[in-house]
């Protein structure tokens, strides 16, 4: 297997080549045409590597060819490389013998460094070729395979489940119909229904990364109509306490490796220090949460959540107290939440729920469900659900299913925290909101 | 972390606490009520295990509750664990001391083991329960888990493209349509032009995993509307060749996972024996295998394909030649394939593409692709399309676009074939069909 992209070893192999002829692949970065020499920076698999070429007069057709070049431009080089201490790029050159150019770019590109984020994508394929919006993926690569080695190793088992549905999964009102050959279906809003089905199949633990869709006229920055859901669920759970003990030690695991292997390059590109959280994370009632956000001076939109606002102050408050970034805020009444999660049994009124804050913002819900058939029919019905669409749903638990928990996080969001981006945007690879499609 | 689902560690722990009292959650699997004993079966994550009861007499409220039970329903049974010889079931059995039920089961349960397939899928979670059923989708995260520590060690970057796309990816007629804030979507058919926007953005070498939607009124035991479909594309790469160089190498790599962790499971379950092939994978030009197809007696329906009939003459032919179950289809006529894949320079009516077939059943597909714009948009023109909403895609390639390939693999009819499965519902969680939108 050849070195793989951004990989140093790429590099120490070109030097290792010193005198002898190589072939490098990559987009041009810049072209410097002087009058006896040429320069050349090609971006050879993320590596920056300076070309030179000697100009040998009229008849010089690689001089021609390297004049037409334009940035961006996808091209092979065939040179030899030589040491060049001056050059600042790995202090090597290569002295350009022949050059293919396979996509020549059109000049000028339409965005600049610092066009405005709808531009940047607009044009994302361009923007992505930074190295510090690439970075974002690389991140995103390893966060989830380290996601999956958690999985792995605590026995879980992956499933895709249907993103087109008979019904509605949450709320009608935000659910995109699609023209289902003379009927109508809907797109998943989150997996959860079949997540918990597979409770009932005694697939014991599940976990699913999928995209959920949410036809929310919604234009904040945390918000997409499509973005991509990492959810688990997990059998014979006691209480949402065993849900967050979960989640702490799949969080710290995954934020480690992520730590370990980009923690230099996301302090170099992007400035922000990764700090891995230590479990257990805080833990604040809602009624709690209610009462030190009123006390910070913030009056909390509702009284059974909390508002973006009350959100922050409430994190400010634990990393005051507690020193942590992160918290759990728990026991919802049960108004605030969907009518699957199941009530405390000495509180009816509070759900054994949670979200999980992370600086400030919402980066995960979960709960322990309602697992009894009838309860949870009465619990829909008190929601004032129609129980004929949910019938399908409903059946999962006349069966018999085990007492079951689990939680959904969104994947960008959660980049988006932890890369300290001001817009899910640039987290999020094509963006789709209500007014965007394309690219 | 505790033992996992079917881990033998939770028997042999079980062993180690002889005379001791200990607790078991699992679904309850049979149920014998006799005049002095009962004796119930536990599915205690994946293993059977005896519980017994000598009833006491009228008042005994254990008594009655085990005879209350129904198959199906979960319980937590406490007792007191001891040697039991006779028992097959591991030679351990446990003394109830005590038993909780969850939920308990309705009875009759509406499927029986040879209930038909459509039944089944009627009642998932109800099949499911079935191990035999289970290991399918062991089999398939061991499977994924294998991919993906190759695309690791490979420096590849995971993406998840949109689904909810301005315009189709592939032919209009079998794009599904979503009401999008007043305008029309389609759902991706394929991950097709972001996984190539990838390659000019310089991504380099990307995968994905997710679901496609085809709105294809197709009823075969291989299609579904909604399937996981694994992509993958590469730049830099000369031809179609590379591709299937690294489509060999992935595919025996994770095969032989599979092999490894599941190997006896699936003979043992499925009778099933799992082979892992060898690289190179014998590779036949589609000329070639429209030859050999007419040899063998049958006329293929079309010059410049291969119907399913062809499709399994050509493999059997090259079992016989090659004792290879894996073969490739080269050099498919340009009517045959999308107008992105990139024509031979010498044989412009040919195109540097490929089909990769197992036991006669193609589960691949894949090209080198056009990555040169004035070429891609021409050769979309002659194949009928209209270029206006091929725009935002066709953009990809203006600025600099290295030449680049790839292939999609559908996950269900891998394990379909793998597995030697008559049916992909029999490999998908859920079946979704132009009839079918539930569970």
């Amino acid at each position: 297997m050849e070195p793989t992209h951004h990989s140093p070893r790429r590099v120490e192999e070109l030097r290792g080549r010193l005198g002898e002829v190589a072939s490098l692949d990559g987009f041009v970065n810049a072209v410097r045409d002087q009058k006896r020499m040429q320069f050349l920076i090609v971006d050879w698999r993320g590596h920056l590597v300076q070309v030179a070429h000697e100009k040998a007069g009229e008849s010089d057709a690689l001089a021609a060819t390297i004049a037409s070049l334009t940035i961006g431009s996808a091209v092979t080089v065939k040179g030899r490389v030589r040491e060049a201490p001056s050059v600042k790029l790995h202090g090597l050159e290569i002295e350009a013998i022949g050059l293919h150019i396979h996509s020549l770019a059109d000049s000028p590109l339409p965005i600049a460094p610092d066009s405005a984020l709808e531009k940047q994508i607009d044009w994302r394929f361009l923007s992505l070729r930074r190295p510090e919006h690439r970075l974002i993926f690389e991140v995103q690569t390893t966060l989830e395979r380290a996601m999956r080695s958690y999985w792995a190793q605590a026995g879980f088992i992956e499933i895709h489940s249907p993103k087109l549905m008979g019904t509605f999964s949450e709320s009608g009102a935000d659910a995109f119909k699609v023209e289902y050959f003379g009927r109508t279906a809907y797109l998943a809003q989150s997996p959860q229904f079949y997540k918990q089905m597979a409770m009932a199949a005694g697939l014991d633990r599940v976990f699913e990364v999928g995209p959920a869709f949410r036809a929310e006229p919604s234009f904040t920055s945390r918000h997409e109509t499509e973005f991509t859901s990492i959810d688990m669920e997990v059998a014979w759970t006691h209480s949402h306490h065993d849900l967050m003990a979960l989640e702490e030690a799949w969080l710290a695991h995954a934020l480690g490796e992520v730590a370990r292997a980009h923690g230099a390059a996301i302090e170099g590109a992007l400035g922000v220090p990764l700090a891995v959280p230590s479990a257990p994370f805080p833990k604040v009632s809602m009624e709690d949460a209610q009462r030190i956000v009123r006390a910070s001076g913030h009056l909390p939109s509702k009284p059974d959540d909390l508002d973006p606002e009350a959100e922050r102050r409430l994190s400010a408050h634990v990393k005051r107290e507690h020193g942590h970034d992160f918290v759990f805020v728990t026991d919802y009444p049960a108004s605030a939440r969907p009518f699957y999660h199941r009530r405390h049994p000495d509180r009816p009124d509070l759900t054994e729920s949670f979200d999980l804050l992370w600086n400030g913002i919402e980066i995960t819900t979960g709960a322990q469900r309602e697992h009894r058939f009838d309860v949870l029919r009465a619990q829909a019905a008190e929601h004032g659900h129609d129980l004929t669409p949910l019938s399908s749903y409903l059946d999962f638990f006349r069966y018999g299913c085990p007492p079951h928990g689990g939680m959904g996080v969104g994947l960008a969001r959660l980049l988006m925290v932890m890369l300290q981006r001001s817009s899910i945007r640039e987290a999020t690879l094509l963006s789709r909101t209500p007014t965007r499609l394309t690219p």
